[in-house]
């Protein structure tokens, strides 16, 4: 059974799993379901989903590896999600991915995944959601979504995590890069990697301006932390103890539960606005249909989105009639 | 009557039009369809719509108000909708726009209207949509879309235009933040802004470079020019000769006709998502219903967005039986 095998931490099929997830196969949701209620014995699942995000080069997959060896020595198993919602690549096909999924190939306590944007609806963030929640059913003790570029796409996926690390760098620009685009409101730890570079306390300094939070009671304090990721663990080990302090910070003033709960509404939001778009991409597909006008100038696109959703009805109904029979799981018989 | 006064080219009406389009209030759709039936006699209507995207400071506003000025002087009606999908405000109240609309107050050949994130479902791009079709609609010759920053939303936002000019400076890192953030790929022409600066030379040839394309029947090749904005119209009248030959260009290869039409079935597609995502938000903040359970690591998303779909087939069943019933058109009675 697939559900056994997922248990076992067969690894081959959690990425098929995944897979399963980022292309809307249904019963993925009762799969994970099911999950939670067996490892419900083991104890309340406390799985961390670390975002960490930042311009190209700025070495975030090599400050991913050092923290991933380092929680590795602390026994945690570490999953690694690299999203790129422009490539439209997936499982694994980023090169640089390629090269440490061989360098942990032999650990079972390491996943590595590269989540690209499929070209479907719904898009990459749905389908990063889905398999975090799939690795918090499994136990998994660290989840780090790993993003690449500051785009708003890369905002939408970090509000998946609970601790939010932006990486910066003392290169021209970057420290100015990253005020512009906004990104500074959703850190909740700053990295300033290749601190070994001239004017790295310049940048830590600026951002540590930046930030600067009153000094209170359930208020957290935006940590600015240098890091050297190539060379080792400088500065890594503390950002790891930031992460842990953070996230102890989430639990005790309750935001940590609101996150999760928070997080659960926006995936039922956005798997209603998947189904609902692929519907009417599939409608507006069929020639036969004819729900535009050809000439286009003429068309009233409110009115032909209403005939979509009245036809949304129609199907939903049927599929309600259906589901009153008793229907064979054909997905999880294999 | 609201259709008289648009058509008669009230700017105020037109304000709140699109105010209107922005909240999603119904019959707007009814209300452009009235008025290209309307205007059905006055020949096929000839906007033009212009994206102009690029990095902050670039001078994409004063190259927009250049291009304003230029258009103006032939007789072209010209409509500036800035986009911002990071800012909350709407209905100009970015500074700078209200400065421009000064300038133009007594033109009513010129209408400048920002277009920010309202906070609501469906978003900016949406709205923007809605926009460019009602100044379609009114016959408007220009409607230049202007974005600020060059993320995916401003990429989306690009999507609306029939020709998107993607302005870059000299000044450091531009030319290559360009590149980054994979923005070539939709650019139509290049302006190099700042033209006057140092490096401007190799900033145009190296974008020249990166668009070379085969000179071929029917392949468009991406003009780079370079501009002072600031200072006039040094290379902006070379960029509007530029503009009416991309216009042009997608006349003579159809390319015009099928960019409406995967417009409008892209809009569509939005209006089906906002609508049922805003459904599924209203339903899942209603505590009575309790689609998700306290447990939320017992939840289930799938099954609460397939009980969220049956209820909005439910709901559209009721409001088409009420559709049977002769109802009175609110909105437009005022």
């Amino acid at each position: 059974m697939e559900i056994d095998r997922l248990l076992e931490g067969d690894t081959r099929t959690l990425a098929q799993a995944i897979s399963a997830i980022e292309t809307r196969q249904p019963g993925t949701g009762d799969l994970i379901q099911e999950l939670f209620a067996r490892r419900a014995g083991a104890g309340s699942p406390s799985t961390q989903i670390v975002g960490l995000t930042g311009p190209p080069g700025s070495g975030k997959s090599t400050l991913a590896d050092t923290l991933t060896m380092l929680w590795r020595a602390q026994g945690r198993r570490v999953a690694v999600l690299a999203v790129d919602p422009n490539s439209p690549f997936t499982g694994g096909a980023i090169l640089g991915d390629r090269v440490r999924m061989q360098r942990h190939a032999l650990d079972r306590g390491v996943f590595i995944r590269s989540m690209g944007a499929r070209g479907h609806l719904g898009g990459v963030a749905l389908a990063t959601r889905g398999a975090v929640r799939l690795l918090t059913a499994l136990g998994w003790e660290m989840v780090l979504v790993e993003t690449v570029g500051v785009g708003q796409s890369e905002l939408e996926i970090c509000e998946i995590a609970d601790s939010v690390v932006v990486v910066t760098t003392p290169a021209a620009g970057d420290g100015v890069q990253v005020i512009k685009a906004g990104i500074t409101e959703i850190a909740d730890l700053f990295a300033v990697n290749k601190a070994d570079l001239a004017g790295a306390d310049r940048v830590v300094r600026e951002l540590r301006d930046l930030v600067r939070a009153p000094r209170e009671e359930g208020v957290w304090r935006v940590p600015v932390i240098p890091t050297v990721a190539a060379t080792g663990a400088e500065g890594v080990a503390e950002l790891a103890v930031a992460l842990d302090q953070h996230r102890a910070h989430l639990v005790a003033t309750g935001a940590q539960q609101s996150r999760v709960e928070r997080r659960l509404r926006d995936e039922v939001v956005e798997l209603v606005g998947a189904a609902a778009t692929d519907f009417a991409r599939r409608l507006l597909a069929d020639p036969e249909l004819k729900l535009l006008p050809e000439d286009v100038q003429s068309a009233n696109p409110e009115q032909a989105a209403e005939a979509i959703l009245r036809r949304l009805a129609a199907e939903e109904s049927k599929i309600e009639a259906a589901n009153r029979d008793p229907a064979v799981d054909h997905r999880r018989s294999e």
